[in-house]
């Protein structure tokens, strides 16, 4: 269809020069379910491409630690640097509720006419292999439109979504006085964050405490050598932050040490994040639709991690290259060779 | 193989027997990843019944409210009571770590000489979907073997594991002024609990301040009708309860509510929600294997979950059923009818 083909490659370019109707349009089509769409959503991944200079951050953490209000206000301050940002909120909310019983302004502050701030939420509304998906491609459509794309999850570090790595920098919030030390490395958090960032710093002497907490329990983990997250930039020592998401406090130092993360890692190191996440990605895609079985049949994952390499350095998007892979996977076993 | 048919009926015998040893080399064999083990836990699974009167309770929560020791301390007044008590930990423990950087001797204080306790722990290990196959087999092992069953899992509610799906009460566990009920819906928590436990009481202004939050929470919910977990028994009021697991407060009240809901429960509805309980776990083992593609090829989740449901009622245990489902599944599509 050159017709459809050229349509999206238009809504690229609208989407590329920041048009907020073509974004959201783009975001309505990746949470369309239909088989046609999906062919659509994979031809407008093609044609989209990293707008230069992009940030994409992660703002991860359990739930209650006040993620929606510190996001809200670091897209704030960013806006005042001049960026224009892009926002998705992965909410895993209640499958009975459907994610309406209470809405997104109810949380986050946000003026609906400013042209270089979008805002979408995405709930997992029961699909959660999908949800990786979904918030891949958003995040690919916001990466192309805006110059700081946030991504607020609810997870404990490791979460089912894997949307963690699909960002360039990982911030782990966390709340004064939510459990010792003991509990955030019980809870497998210590290993992904690039930033730690104590919120609801108005709580002052708790959040000092808590503060205080994660700089010895990172310092303990350094020891054991397991510091730091993959491919992080050289010498990369996690700053541990304390902000008032409500009082606008820290968030000055916030945007600052995102921007030093960014700096940091350098277009080697971010390049290899980017890569790996890509590949995640594909190989998410096939494991969802086709199963373990799929990647055994293609050669175990080592294999399939090298196919999909080849296959992105020619310049097909991830959901292509995993279609692509889940086509050999069916040839080979009608016609096992 | 009639032998080792026969090893693992007298395994089952012994499990029944609550013999510890036997309890541990089942849980062992669950571990084990090769091609053999998987054959040989689907016969146990098939030999081992459920112990009669069990309970099996769901410890879920976010990370830091204290559900260990909060654990810890029911099993032993369960314990005081004359019960068996198997417990399951299930730990996102950090992949790099491999969970060997703390063990439960931390967090959980048990006597190991004690034969009617059994204390395992279970970490993800980079294998999220095979985590909920792991934990329903432990849960079926520990389930034949003792009286109640405690299952602790980290959780916002909606865990990726499903493992809250696998017990007949599910108790979530929050910490007082871990935020307002906005964060508590938001996080989709409110849908799953048949008992909600603000742990830490001895913060005892914040713990009430919690309850009260949770009560209205829930007052909120049950107007807009979705109060009450699914197959729930007739007229259940999940009630809002204060613990204190360091100092042993609010323990015996917890247990007395856990046998209230299982008495409100009954027959019928416990039966209901098992019976769903093993299609889910049959239904993800098929998933994680063949893919979303063998459920559409099968004709869908609604045909699937009837063949699951017959299969079932002949006896064959959800692994067995997911095996034969993904046999023919690859059957159609080498020989598409």
């Amino acid at each position: 269809m050159p017709d459809a083909a050229a349509g999206d490659a238009g809504l690229a370019a609208q989407i590329a020069a920041a048009d907020k109707t073509s974004v959201a349009a783009a975001l309505n089509l990746i949470e369309d379910r239909r088989p046609d769409a999906q062919a659509r959503i994979a031809r407008l991944l093609s044609a989209l491409s990293l707008r230069p200079g992009v940030h994409r951050v992660g703002i991860t953490g359990p739930p209650g630690v006040g993620k929606s209000t510190l996001t809200s206000a670091l897209a704030a301050e960013l806006r005042r640097r001049q960026r224009t940002v892009g926002v998705l909120a992965v909410d895993p909310t209640s499958q009975r509720s459907g994610g309406a019983l209470l809405g997104d302004r109810a949380r986050m502050d946000f003026d609906p006419s400013d042209q270089g701030l979008f805002v979408r939420s995405l709930a997992t509304a029961g699909a959660l292999g999908g949800l990786t998906h979904a918030a891949n491609a958003v995040i690919a459509v916001l990466s192309s439109a805006y110059d700081r794309v946030l991504v607020e999850t609810v997870g404990v570090g490791q979460s089912e979504t894997e949307v963690e790595h699909a960002v360039d920098t990982v911030c782990l919030v966390v709340q004064p006085g939510s459990g010792d030390v003991l509990q955030f490395i019980k809870a497998g958090v210590m290993e992904i964050p690039d930033l730690l960032v104590v919120n609801k710093g108005d709580q002052h002497a708790l959040a000092q405490q808590a503060a205080t907490d994660l700089a010895v329990a990172l310092s303990a983990l350094r020891r054991v050598g397991i510091d730091g997250a993959p491919s992080a930039g050289p010498r990369w020592k996690v700053p541990v932050l304390v902000t008032s998401a409500r009082d606008r406090t820290g968030l000055e130092a916030l945007a600052d040490a995102l921007e030093a993360h960014l700096h940091n890692l350098g277009t080697t190191a971010l390049a290899a994040r980017r890569r790996a996440a890509a590949s995640r990605w594909a190989l998410s895609v096939l494991q969802r639709r086709y199963g373990e079985h799929a990647i055994e049949v293609l050669g175990g994952e080592a294999t399939l991690r090298a196919l999909i390499a080849e296959a992105l350095d020619r310049g097909s998007p991830p959901p292509t290259v995993a279609s692509d892979l889940g086509q050999s996977y069916l040839e080979r076993l009608r016609d096992p060779a």
